[in-house]
Formats: C-alpha cells, sequence, structure tokens
C-alpha cells in the first residue's frame, strides 16, 4: 500500500478545512486548482490533489462541464505571452530564456493534471476524468484542447515500458475476472461458467497488460485458442462442447478476441504490443505453435455491401467470401487506408490478410456487421516488418495469394442494385 | 519479463542491419534519432530506439559530448515558429492551431526521449543518460536547456504514484542488498556482516522506494533505529555489542541514514514523500513508538565556524553545541533559508530542530563536517503542516524550547580572531 | 511445479509396460502393489507408485472393494509373527530385534501408503482415497483396521505445524473461490453474487487452513462478520441489503460458518487451531474487536425436544430460547459430555454458551434442526485454558450466567405429553 | 506466519507455570513428556509441546544424554505387553483389538514426537534434536532404538511429494544465501563475492530443495556449470576469470557440488530425486542441453591406494587415472556394492561412469583424498532404469566403455610395495 500514508495526512486537512467536501460547486473547485497550482509544499500539494479529485468525483455532469471549461479557457496558454518569450528566445537562447518560453508554451493544466497524477490512486482517476471528458466532447469539441493535454500525458504515464504482461488464468483473482468478464467486446461472456471455459482449459490462455498503478484493472486483454489448423469458425472455438486437447498438440494460435478495457485511455494502443508480445513468449513456451492468426470480425462488411447493392440470392456463402476478400483488399479511405477498422488495426501492425470464412459468426451480432463472414489475419514474425513498411508507405495490403484471387473474383460480382 | 517479447525482433533488425552495433560515431547515432523521430511504425520505431540506446551506452566520453550537443542545438525549438504559431493561436484558437503550437514549443529531443523510453528497459537507461548529462553540464553549462527537458520527463515517469515502498530485510534479494551497500552515502556499509546487523536485529529496519521498471534498483532508502529514548550519538545506534531489543520495547523511531541511490535523478526529491510514509506506516505496525526522529549530520557547520573564528579551547562540547544550535537557527542564505543542506531538507519537510548533541559522530567525516556534532529533528505529525506553511512563508524555523535557548547562548559565543 | 519431473520418467515407464493403464482389475492392481512393496529404487518406486493410484482412480467399485479387501487382510499384521518378535525382545532388547518388531507390528498397508505418498500429487489422492473408504466402511465395518492405519498416517502428514493459514478474499484466486462455494457446508452459497457479499465489504473476513501439497484445495475455512455488538440473527448478517460498515468500527467478531471441505480427512479436526489462530490474527490486526463469538446452530434440538413432548403453544419463542439453553447445558450423552455435537465441538475448545436467540435462522435447515434457535459460543482468551480443563476433567460446561437462568427456566418447562 | 497464533497462548502459560523455563532439569523434562502424553487438549498440549521443545533446547549435554536415555527406556516398547496383544489379535482379528495391539506395538516415544511436532517451528527443532541424537548414539550405540523412531518419522514428515524445488540465485534472499555459504560441503564458498560467481553467471545454476515448514532452510543443494563439452577439472569451473557465456550456448550440464544441509537428517536421502528434477527442468527450459554429467569426486581413492602399494613415480597422472578407474569399476565391498560411497550414490541413482580426470582437482583436499583425479557421472535419461536394475540385480557398474578400458590397464598396474 505504497500511498497508505497520506490518507491520514489528508484527514487531518479535510477535518481542518470542511468546506473541501461539502462544498461541490466548481467555483470552490476552481478555486482548490488554483490553491494546489500555486503550492510549494509537497505534503499541502497532495492534500489539494486529494481534494480535487474527491470534489470532481462528486460533482454532477454540470459541474463537470463548467469544470472542463474552466481547464480549456483558464489554463490554456497564454498566446501573448508565449509570442513574446519565443521573440526573446529566439534573440538570446539562454538556459533562463529557454526555461520561461518552456512553462509558458506548456498549458497550466498539464502543470495541473501532473500535480493531481501524484496523490494515491489518482492515475486510476484521470484515467476516469478522460471517459468524462470524452463524453462532453461530443457536444463541446473545442475541449479538444484539454483532451489533447491529457492523452499528451496519459501516453507518457502507460509508456509501453511500464505495461506489464500478466497471463490470466482460472487461478487469477476474482477481482480481475470480474473485470474481464464486464470488459469483454467482442464475444460476450455471459457468466462466471463461460469464463472457465476460454481460461481453464489447457488448449486456451488469455493474457492482459497492467499499469503498476492499477494493478487489478487490465488496459487490454487478448483470448486465445490453441489448435491443429486455421479454425473456420468461432463457434467451433466457442463451443460448450468441443473435445478439449492439450496446449503441446496445438500447432496454431488463434486470437480470437481483443478488448480495450479503459475509456479513458481511447487513441492510446496498446494492442499492437500485446500481440507482438504474446507472439513472442507463446512461441518460447510452445515450440509446436508455428501459425498465429486472428479470428477477426469485419465490422464494416454489411454497410458496406448496402451502399453496393443487393446481395446475389444464391451461392450467397461462396459470393460473400469474395465480396469480403474485395472489401479488406480493395475498399479504402481517402488517405488510402482500408475502410475496415479491424483491417487497418492489424494490416497497421504487419499482420496480412490470411484466410476468409463464410458462416464463421452465426450470433445476431456477427450476422448484422458481416453476414456471418470473418477473417483471419496472419502475424508472420519473418514478414512483419516488411509488411510494416509497405503498408506504411505504399498502402500495400498484405494477402495471401488465394485471398487475392478472391478478392478479384470479388470484384467482378454484379450486385443487384440497391435500390432494386 | 514484460519487455523480453522485443529484443527477438531487435535482434531480427540488427542482423539485418549489423552497422548499428559496429559505427559508434556520433553522426550514424544522429541519423538514428532522426529515423527514430520521424517513424510511424511502433515495431521499428521500438527497434530504433533500442538501437538508439545501445549506440550510446557503447560511445566515448567525446562521442557523447557531441550527442548531448546535437539534443541541445539541432533538436532544440524553432523559435520563430513558435512566435509564428503563437500569434496564429491568439488569433484563432482552434483546436488545430492549438496543436500546431503544441508540438512546436516542445523540443523535439523530449520526443525524442519519450520514443527511447519505449525501449525495454530504456527508464534506467535514461536515467544513467541524464547522470552522464550532469557530468558534461559541469563543462558545458548551456546544456541545461537539454536537463531541463530530461528532468521534466523523468518527474513525470517517476511521479509520486506510481512509486512503491518495500521493507528492506535480510530475506531481501542479495541483487537489491549489493546495491544497499553501494550507495549508502551517510554511514558507510563496509561488508555483508555490518548491512546484516543494520537489517536483521528486531529493533532495525530500511525502507526503499522502488519504481516499477527498476524493479531491482531502489531510488531511495532509510535506515531507522528503533529505540527507548533518543539516541545521542551515531555510535550508539551502530556499535557492534550493542543491547539488542524487541521491536515491540520501542518508543522512539530514529532515521539515522538516508540515501539517494540514483545520481541520475538529482533534483527529483523522493525523501520527503519516503519519510512521511514510513512515520505512518511504522506508526501503523507498532503503536508504541511516540516519537519520530532523525539522527543528522551537520555538513556545514565546520565551514561556517571556519568563517567566523576560531572555537574556544576549553568548554569546547558545550560551545559546539551552542554554536550549532545557532549555525542552524540562525545561519541564513540569502533567500532566507537555512545554509544547512540537511536542515532545509527536514525543516522544509515540516520537521523542528529536536535535539543537538556533542561528540555524537567521530568518525574522521563527522568530524570533519562538524566537529563530531549531530543533531535530530523530530516529525511530528501533528505540527506538520505548520511547520511547513510556516518555513515556506516566513521562513521560520520549528525548534524546541531548549534549542533554541542553545541558540541564543551559541550567537553571544565569542569565537577568537580566525586570523588569531 | 515441484513434481512436474516425474511424469515425464512415468511416461516412459507407461510406454514400456503398457497394461498398467489398460488392464484394470484388481489382481493387477495387487501385483503393482507387492512389486511397489519389494522395490528398492526410489526412481521405480515412484513409477509405480504412481501407476497404482491411476489404476486405482480408475477402478469401479467393485474393483475398489476388493482392492480394499486385499489391503485389510493381505497386508496385515502377522500377529504370530509380532508375538514371537516380541518375545524375543523381551529377552533381547537390542537394537536389532528393535527393527525386527516395529517393522512386523506395522501392517503392511502403512509402508505401502508412505510408498503411494511420495508419488506427485499423492496426499490429494490418499485424501480422496480414505473418502472412498469410509464410503466402503460402512458396507464393510471390518475395512476399520485400514482407516485407523490410514487416519494414523493422515494425522502425520497433516500436522497442524505444516497447515498454512490464508485470508480468502475477493482477491484470491477463482480456482479456490469455486471450492469456498462448493464446500459451504452451513449457510448455503447459491453462486458468485452470494460469495463476493460475503469477501469482498470491509466488515467480512474469511480463513481457510491449507496445506502444502494441495495449495488450490482448502482443508477447512471460517466465514467471519465484523458487527458492533453480537448479532441475534444470521438473517442479519446474511443479508443483501444491510448498511456495510469498516472493520476498524466493530466490537465482535462474529464466526458464523465453519466447514470442513476434505470428507476424506473426517476425524481429523482442524477447527480448534484454525479459530484460535484467527481469534490471534484478528486481535493484532484490528484492536478495537473485544469480542470473538460463534453464532452457531443447535443442530440436535428439535430431535431431542420431539423426544420430550410437545412444545407449549404459546410463548414459544421465549420458551424456546430456555428449552435451547437447557439443551445446551444440561442434555447429556452417557460420557457426560453434551448430547449437541457443536456444542461439543466448541466447548471442548474452551469456549462458553454466550448467549442463545429465537427466530435466529429461519431457513428450512434451521426451522428444521432447531426451530429456528441459535447461539452464541464466546471465545475468551482469558478463560480458555480453565474451560477446557473443567470440561474435559468435570465435563463442566461454561455459560454466561443468563444462559443459566434460561437453562433453569428451560429445566422447569413443562412439555405436553410427545404422543397428546 | 502459519504459527504466529500461538506463541500468545503459550506466553500466557508459561507466565502462568514460569518453572517450565527456569528448572532445567532432566526430571522436570520428563514430568512435562508425561503430561503431554496424557493431554486429551489441544490448545494444552501445544502450550506443553512447546515447554518440552524449549527445556530441551536449553538443556546442557548431560541433560541431554539422561533425556535421550529417557526416550530410549521409558518410552520404550512394553514387549509384553505386545506379545499378549498379539496372541490376542491372532485369536481374534476385530478392529479394537488391532487398535490395542498398534498402540502398544508403537513405542510411545513416537506419539510423544508427534505431539511435539504440532508446535509451532518444532519440525525444525526435531530435525536439530536428531542431529544431537546422532552425536550422542556414537558413546550410547543403544540409542539406535529412540533414532529408528525418530528417522521413521522425519521420513513421513519430509516425504518426497512435500518437498519444493526452489532455484537459488543472486535474487534469492540473503538469509538463505548464508545458509547456502554455510552448507556448501564440497568446494567450500569463502565469501559473497565466491558465492555471486556461482550463482549470477547466465551460464551457472543453482537448485535447492525445501520443506514447506522450513522456508527459508534449505534441505539439500546443487550447483550447476552449464558449459559447451564436459569440463575437465573443477579448477576450470570455479576459475574467477573464465570466460563466461550463455545458458543457451551450452550442450552440457555439470553437477560440480551437491551439499547435504541438514545433519538432523543423515539417512534420509533428497540427492536422487533433486539430480532427477534437475536434470528433467533444465532439459525443458534449455532444449540445447544434451549431457548431464556431475564433476565428482573420488573420496576414497587415496585410501584405497594406500593398501595396495606405492604409486609408481614416472606417468603418474596415466597411472592414476587407469588406477581410479579400476577402483571405481572393481573395489568393491562385501555385498558387492562399490566401495566408493560418491559412485555409490550415483550408480545406485542410474548413473554410469562416464570419464575419469588427472589434475582435476588440486586443493589440499582433492589432492589428499583422490590425488586430484575426479569423475564425471552420466546421467542419460534413456539408460536410467536399465542402470538403477542392474546394479540393484547384479552389482553391475555401468561405464563408458573408454573407461572400461582404463579399469582394465589399472587392473594390471604394479604398485611398488606398500613397504616400499
Amino acid at each position: 500500500m505504497p500511498n497508505s500514508g497520506l490518507s491520514g495526512i489528508l484527514t487531518t486537512l479535510l477535518e481542518r478545512r470542511p468546506f473541501y467536501r461539502t462544498t461541490l460547486d466548481p467555483g470552490a473547485l476552481q478555486d482548490l486548482c488554483r490553491e494546489l497550482l500555486a503550492e510549494d509544499s509537497e505534503t499541502t500539494g497532495l492534500q489539494l490533489a486529494a481534494a480535487v479529485l474527491d470534489q470532481f468525483a462528486n460533482l454532477p455532469q454540470e459541474g463537470r462541464a463548467a469544470f472542463f471549461q474552466y481547464l480549456n479557457t483558464e489554463l490554456d496558454i497564454d498566446a501573448q505571452l508565449v509570442e513574446k518569450l519565443a521573440q526573446q528566445y529566439a534573440h538570446d537562447p539562454s538556459i533562463d530564456n529557454f526555461k520561461q518560453l518552456s512553462v509558458a508554451a506548456e498549458p497550466r493544466r498539464q502543470d495541473l493534471f501532473r500535480r493531481l497524477n501524484q496523490a494515491p490512486g489518482a492515475t486510476a482517476e484521470l484515467v476516469r476524468l478522460r471517459a468524462d471528458l470524452l463524453n462532453h466532447l461530443r457536444d463541446d469539441p473545442d475541449l479538444g484542447r484539454t483532451d489533447l493535454d491529457l492523452v499528451h500525458l496519459l501516453r507518457s504515464w502507460f509508456n509501453r515500458g511500464f505495461l506489464v504482461l500478466r497471463p490470466i488464468t482460472w487461478d487469477t483473482s476474482a477481482s480481475v475476472l470480474e473485470r474481464i468478464i464486464a470488459y469483454e467486446a467482442v464475444h460476450e461472456i455471459s457468466k462466471w461458467d463461460d469464463l472457465r471455459r476460454r481460461l481453464q482449459p489447457a488448449d486456451r490462455k488469455c493474457f492482459a497488460f497492467f499499469h503498476p498503478s492499477m494493478p487489478d484493472d487490465p488496459l487490454i486483454f487478448v483470448e486465445v485458442a490453441l489448435t491443429r489448423g486455421v479454425p473456420g469458425s468461432i463457434q467451433d472455438v466457442l463451443s460448450e462442447d468441443r473435445a478439449e486437447s492439450t496446449a503441446e498438440e496445438a500447432d496454431t494460435a488463434v486470437f480470437y478476441s481483443i478488448s480495450n478495457c479503459q475509456a479513458g485511455l481511447a487513441g492510446i494502443s496498446f494492442g499492437n504490443s500485446l500481440i507482438k508480445q504474446v507472439v513472442r513468449d507463446l512461441s518460447h513456451e510452445l515450440p509446436g505453435l508455428k501459425k498465429f492468426v486472428t479470428l477477426s470480425p469485419i465490422p464494416g462488411l454489411s454497410r458496406w455491401l448496402d451502399t453496393k447493392g443487393q446481395l446475389p440470392e444464391d451461392n450467397t456463402q461462396k459470393a460473400l467470401k469474395q465480396l469480403a476478400a474485395h472489401y479488406l483488399l480493395d475498399a479504402k479511405k481517402p488517405d488510402g487506408k482500408p475502410i475496415d477498422p479491424v483491417a487497418r488495426f492489424h494490416l497497421g501492425n504487419g499482420a496480412q490478410v490470411h484466410q476468409v470464412h463464410a458462416q464463421a459468426d452465426l450470433s445476431d451480432k456477427g450476422l448484422g456487421q458481416s453476414h456471418g463472414v470473418m477473417v483471419n489475419y496472419l502475424y508472420d514474425s519473418s514478414r512483419i516488418t516488411q509488411n510494416v513498411e509497405q503498408f506504411a508507405k505504399n498502402d500495400e495490403v498484405a494477402a495471401a495469394s488465394a485471398v487475392k484471387t478472391l478478392a478479384k473474383q470479388g470484384a467482378k460480382t454484379r450486385l443487384a442494385d440497391a435500390a432494386g
């Protein structure tokens, strides 16, 4: 309990200044922030930081909007001052001039966030605060300035080198596991027995990244099935009565679900690192594994097809596979990257389109978003660097030749007129 | 081993580009930095980051000087651009203008340091890099600009809320303990048996702060003796043949040694937090403890006395105590704070001068720096906040009344003419 | 995984002697036992031990009966040999004669059990074997000889000094927690949310004893509620919408459920040790706790009342409390100890009857076994030793004076004729 | 701290009966033992057990001799009773008769030892008690009866399945490491730096068995060097300035030192299990390892040569290797097993004589016991079972053919007359 030492001191202070807890108006909160920004003493600073976070957590939504507004405008850069100091520094690049410019050019809210982060448990609270900020951002896009500053700091605090990879098993604590249940975003976990089926069998694995200051709260996790051969449907993977096998017999690791856990860390990506490290660790632990693939949804397929026309009535499954391959390889945004967000993620990580499967996700969600089609992306260590470069520089989508053939067929498929 | 996943990938790359390791000229290193700053792919970025750190670690001193020069000048702010963008933002505070200004106003070396910190083990390497930078700073004060940026980031990465307090005992790993031996700065530990005497007895404790990304390397540690009454000399505390007692019998916890471990974190203070948390944890564990004091050196006393004149030949010990009290309470820097650095630290933390002891440190070092006088600072939870404020605002030195009396006597002591 | 080293060796052997797994007839098993008893090599012995346990686990019930029969008769003492060797030792108490007698006087099945216990995971399997033996014992009481031997060894292996007390919390692994759910014998846990309510609140605790060779499988556990005052009903304790409080506010620890987990360890008692250690640990952790009581069922009350007559129709609750007190204090077995098994347990541990509550357990089970009456036993450290002695020597039941008064009233209560 | 709960209760009792600690005469101790054997209450029993162990630990040697005498005679079997009860059981094998016979046939000291073992920390104290007993056994061989009983129980408590294998590294706690330094029996460790050289390099390993009730005190440990090829001398292995390599490069694991730690566990062998498990674990961790050999002393060689005659003056090293091979393969005890104890141990485990090296241990001890010759025993998994059987049944010493050739040459070597 590294932080426990402070709660007592805080209590003392709060008793001395009872308005901290009781007056929940934004004005009082802003006063506290101003005090905190001016405070030299570490001890008092920590008390104030805890008080600010406490007050914020108890503010109603209107109060929060006002508080974000305060951060966005009153704790912004003083652009005229920056201009003046930049002139001064251009003229004389002394350390003192540099320091003045550095301080002025950083919005004061950054300093505030950093001071808040000193308090016990503060990192998790700032992540929640950002989740809240993102909600307000929809109504008030101007708050994007504050968001830029907060993301800048969160990226630094959630530095890749600080993250810890931990296997999630049936021996993991219930307090972590209940979060896995809650956070699973791709293929819902309905209850503890369902979770057990994904963790306990010898041919199932799960890994998560944690930040040391949030040891019970995963940032992102991936669920893995160890199989012989590449499975063609999620039903096969999740089936309750499948024949369990041993990890040693498997030749393929299938990443069938990757879930981000913290809404407040949106835009700070951990998925690529997670996959790469799990590939590496599993390769070492199970030398029999020869292939690392995902079994991924194609969230944008149905929507894209709708814009194209109506599906043919016969040969639907075959046509669907062709159209899905065409979509994944050829449907691009104006910037040249694929329309499909999951494709963008894996291709950007250096994976390649490996296989396309029809009737692979028969859940309502799967049928709705992609007519049940799923795709495997292959992580082939020997080609990742090359794929990354060619995708980054030339928008080149790496794919197995069979998929390329499918895509060509898909490109020729005549869809009935949408309005038809 | 959260980072192990990357070393293999890196190896691959290094094999592909063998010049990474072999060409140790600063130019090649700068090229790598430029590549890293331009890199979009996380995978390649991590490889480049590792390569930069590896090259730097193998550079000779001249090469490092050139590299620091490069960071300081070529990766500095473009002040004219900042000026222009500040104008633009003053005129139109759009998010885009804000973003441009923010990016421009941050020296590119900050971005470089952040990218470097992604690599496995990088945080410790950046701490070492700063230790090196501080050495070069003596010859080239202009590097202070780069140092400001690096400290700014280190302060964020070594955020108080990320630190973990761990007790250091005879059950701690040898790899940590050998660092405790090496880092002890106040009262040297000569060998393992000496260390054991400070850790194993029931009336001895030791605590250290660790950062999660440097789990074997303490940042700061404090050694504590549990005693009945306040000990008047360090010889009593460290004596080999003292009578050991139980922790439960003690009424006083004596912080007799506090050592910072990382030269590269100079200026980023952990001592205050460490003391406060140890006070809190020990209070909880051992309710019999009524007093928390230090047994501290007075490093500036001899030097200060030398400027005043010669010590009287008789009554030396009594006079020394009076003069020491006078020095601690009254000898101030131009800014009004005490001359003595240890006094500044503890008084700034809210402690007060409790007792002064002559013949309390008879080691060469102790006799040299303070004629053997030591001082107890008292951490009294009920008065810390008040002391902090009065010291910060009015430069008021809190002290026991007996010490105040001594100081008054010391102020009247006539010293023989220094030249005499 | 201390035992993993053996599975590979075993695999080798099993491949060489494939009949080990396939021939599941008791004769083959007996052959294996004979081989094991004769084996000098540790390596081969471990292989044989694993094979015996494996075969036994796969035997159908008839085969097991035959196997137990084999243990009971063929691996029994050779009484004539013992007689001869005892004579010889009486005549010449040499070491060699002692050794011969010792070996002969111990049934060979004890040696077999010890050799079996060397195999990886064997201890848990022998516990299961004994659970099975107890089942067969009902039909074949003569197996009691084998049971005596097995209990003798289990008592040695489950030596009090080897057991480890671990808190069970919501941070405990799911694999342990699902066993807690399964093993709870007193107040059923219906699902994970129900378990969470007993573990996660700050005023709830749970502790279990574990044996190092069965680290995921508790031997016994106790559930504790921290309260202000002694609660009068289990409904209060388990209520879903009760007001949660902090551990520090509590003055009373209530042991409201104690469950033995291993049927195969019946007759080997851990409950007394568990309670004593939890009392000690909680006292240390929470100095505010002044009272340690159980909230216990009275499983024999209804049955005993049935033999006495019919309950009065009015004043039932008052009468029930009096009769319950009378039952607990005065209803004795021929040996002078209380009829009620829970009372025998707690009184034998040195507790005393503290309070009796009507309408305290309104579950079907509670109403059935004791008309809803429950009792608190008080563990008062200052009186435990004395209570133990007086209960052991004089069958004296320690009780609060109010309970004694109740019991006297109960003794006078006229029950309607049972046949009435 | 599973046992901490009892110390408080014990303290209470000890305060009540102060003679426990002060009267250190064997008579008082025997009274305590009688009380303990008669005690029904677990609580009081634990107090008495702790008191017995405490008194014993404080007894002077004469007192201990008397105490052992008491155990050996007064707590022995009543042979006449056993005779009677055996007759009775032969006549009527009822459970009750069985029980009576079982109880009578077990010396009461076994029951005493078991009761003592319940106390906190008792297992380690009983191990020390046996070490003491072994010392007294030299003067009083009759105590061998008591020793047989104690070994019988220790073997049960130190059951192979309870032991835990832990790697010993430079990250291991100092409290364990200082015991490694103290216990190393084969190649002395002079100080911490010496230990570090055996633990920290990537091509060095160490493993130890622990019992859960003695978590800081190893039972046995083995030191391993990972090498390319089989090293021919211990100097090569321990050299301070050898070139360190990585574990992955090694093809051979060399077990160069195996030390038993607990004198009180003499005769209870853990070495075979330890080697087998380390072979298995290292094979799994480092698939590049192809050979597992020891680098072993030949403690009986010099003594045996002395009985044969004088070594030739020229060609000594060659002759020594031949004679050593001859000694290892052909010098047998009357029972057909090798004279050399280390050879007996490894050959009994299924190893084979692999190579013999002259000038392989130039320390005083090495030159003294074997003229500097050492031997590698090879653990070849595919041949262990076969070797064990042939050694057990036919006294066949497995050896490489080159060693067999050497042995034949050694058998022909003419030694000068011993009386020379």
